[in-house]
């Protein structure tokens, strides 16, 4: 009896064991390593070719100069050289530190979504100014810095730290801060030129798969919305004359009709066309004036910098811009013929059928891109003459 | 009898299932989940707020419109974003591929290592034209691209493929080829405002630990390495004049006297100034002329762009600037001063404390980034006007 119940418990235990190696064995067919099991010093050779973990190299033959430029054997190279490697003379699996100085227009917003929103790892954003002397890099939000700069830090910058000056807002938009030149090391704005770029909004692959190529439902033609009126703009003069010529429907405060945040994105889609119009014309300051109608089945009619500006970042069959006609009168009898023509209308929609458009989140899209850059650029860098580069 | 074996085997069994559960535990402490376990179609929701696998929501007041720009309920929403659901909605882990066209200069380099030299993972680089229709990307070298475009690809471009313009060259060093305007979607050249800036070389974070304040020794004042001699560069013009009044030890075609590769580092760090005169002066065109010497412990003497175009990429007190001076002789004056003075002479190595000078690669550096590039940013681009951009 004993005997038949030690056979039984020993069968369970064979199956356990099976059962076991089975599960060991799925864990190792899906392991990737997350630690580095070589010995690399990440040392670089000091010489002209010191761009590789050098030391892991056999040979010094496997590095040479020619004509002043660094050539490597590579065929005996590659087969030393491991991404673990790699990774651990980029600094590794620590995570880089971004300080968030001041919330932009005082806004907080949630800080641990570098990852699940833009696929960006390795990266920690923190408000706590404690971890200043630890911070890779720290955020400073043009519109909050004093004029003065009283509000930046007491410390002097740690000397592999880069300060990051973010703007969004047009040179019209932004006074000028004294002092600003040589203060950072890196611009986030949404101008192409700035080191990391961040537009109001983007056309990019349809990597979802499914076509959005359906157009809303219209039952007005022209839409406007715009609260900060000046009837110094130009776009305020060019609605003044357009109006004349054909029906507009308007909303916000400067019309005493405002749209709730709920009813946003319905109003938008309902009309055929949308005044894409920029407060102020600045080169690449394009706005969500812009991508939102896009993103809603609504073609924009811009005014705003060059159309050849607006054709760099979204195709030219997606919008009207406003210096395509001589007159707003122009503009106006163009627009009613489109009416008037649906297969002429929906020739602004072709681009969907590669392409979404989106809309940025300001503050988390800034940050946890000028993180990713810090993560992995680790140049030098200054910006030593932000106020002619910005207000020209 | 069979008890006592039935009995030992059963202690075998158990002593190995304690094992295997360890083994277990181990991996499970260390594994990262590779697949996406959770479903999510990533099909963007079509609205502006589209910016985000929204399917994953469950409720749609997690994103709300205020003020015309997206708002996100953070909090609910980043407990159901997932990393590997944000990387599903990216592409996945499939590679991206990068087409070279042509062989930069004819020059074939290994295909291989972006992810051992440059930690970038999940690029594909190619040669193999019979890839054009599944590549994301191709790279066109400008020096290999006929003046006709007749080497140019015969069909068309497919829409979510990129093709990047790769020039090194400065504008007085690049012929101009005819239509190259609305042919590129990127571009990858010296120039900071280039989308793939890969500079000849960069001053970065000594990530390495190890410090590398040595100064070589030193057995020649000034050297001058020259082939491209042109009697009409400012280069020339500012040696004839130097060589008055300081004996410079040259080097290069020119002065018939080759320096071989295996030699060019010893001779250039023996030589406490180096004289880096880029032969065009053009805005961001900082070459090896200037980055070797760095890194092998030789201070350049720099004529190219002025002082502040340099200090955007390398400290300031880390080389001099011919225009630091009213004329040649009394730049040759300061460096005999410096000679005698090996406290000021050191202070010219205090960027070391931090930082490491590397060269670039040509030719993979480039192509890894260029596809990183293209891996990381889906967004529509078009180089519409490369001509006045590049040639001005």
């Amino acid at each position: 009896m004993e005997s038949q119940n030690s056979s039984r418990s020993c069968k369970n235990l064979f199956i356990a064991v099976v059962l076991m190696t089975l599960f060991s064995a799925i864990f190792y067919m899906y392991y990737e390593p997350s630690v580095n099991w070589l010995n690399c010093p990440a040392v670089p050779k000091h010489d002209v070719c010191g761009n590789i973990c050098i030391n892991a190299l056999k040979t010094p033959n496997q590095i040479q100069i020619v004509n002043n430029t660094c050539m490597v054997n590579f065929t005996s190279l590659r087969h030393q050289l491991t991404q673990t490697e790699a990774a651990s003379s980029q600094g590794g699996d620590l995570d880089t530190i971004l300080l968030i100085w001041m919330w932009p227009f005082g806004h907080p917003f949630d800080l641990g979504l570098c990852s699940s929103m833009y696929n960006i790892h390795g990266c920690h954003l923190t408000v706590d100014k404690s971890q200043f002397n630890k911070a890779h890099g720290v955020l400073f939000h043009h519109r909050d810095i004093y004029g003065d700069l009283s509000n930046m830090p007491k410390l002097p910058r740690p000397p592999i730290q880069k300060w990051v000056w973010m703007n969004m807002e047009s040179p019209s938009n932004s006074g000028q801060r004294s002092n600003l030149n040589n203060l950072f090391n890196l611009t986030t704005t949404y101008r192409h030129d700035s080191d990391i770029m961040v537009p109001y909004g983007r056309i990019s692959e349809n990597t979802g798969g499914k076509k959005h190529d359906e157009i809303p439902h219209k039952n007005k033609l022209v839409c406007w919305i715009v609260s900060n009126w000046n009837s110094d703009f130009k776009r305020s003069k060019y609605y003044e004359e357009l109006k004349e010529h054909i029906s507009i429907e308007t909303y916000g405060n400067h019309f005493n009709r405002r749209i709730s945040a709920k009813d946003y994105s319905d109003v938008v889609s309902s009309c055929k066309f949308y005044l894409s119009f920029e407060n102020a014309i600045h080169q690449d300051y394009i706005t969500e004036k812009l991508y939102n109608p896009l993103s809603l089945g609504t073609v924009p009619v811009v005014l705003g910098p060059p159309r050849k500006n607006y054709e760099e970042f979204i195709p030219g069959s997606a919008f009207i811009h406003v210096d395509d006609f001589n007159s707003p009168k122009e503009l106006a009898e163009h627009l009613k013929l489109l009416d008037q023509n649906d297969d002429l209308y929906r020739q602004f929609f072709t681009w969907k059928e590669h392409f979404v458009a989106r809309t940025s989140f300001f503050g988390p899209e800034q940050a946890c891109h000028a993180c990713d850059h810090i993560r992995r650029n680790k140049n030098y860098r200054v910006v030593n003459d932000l106020n002619s580069w910005y207000w020209g």
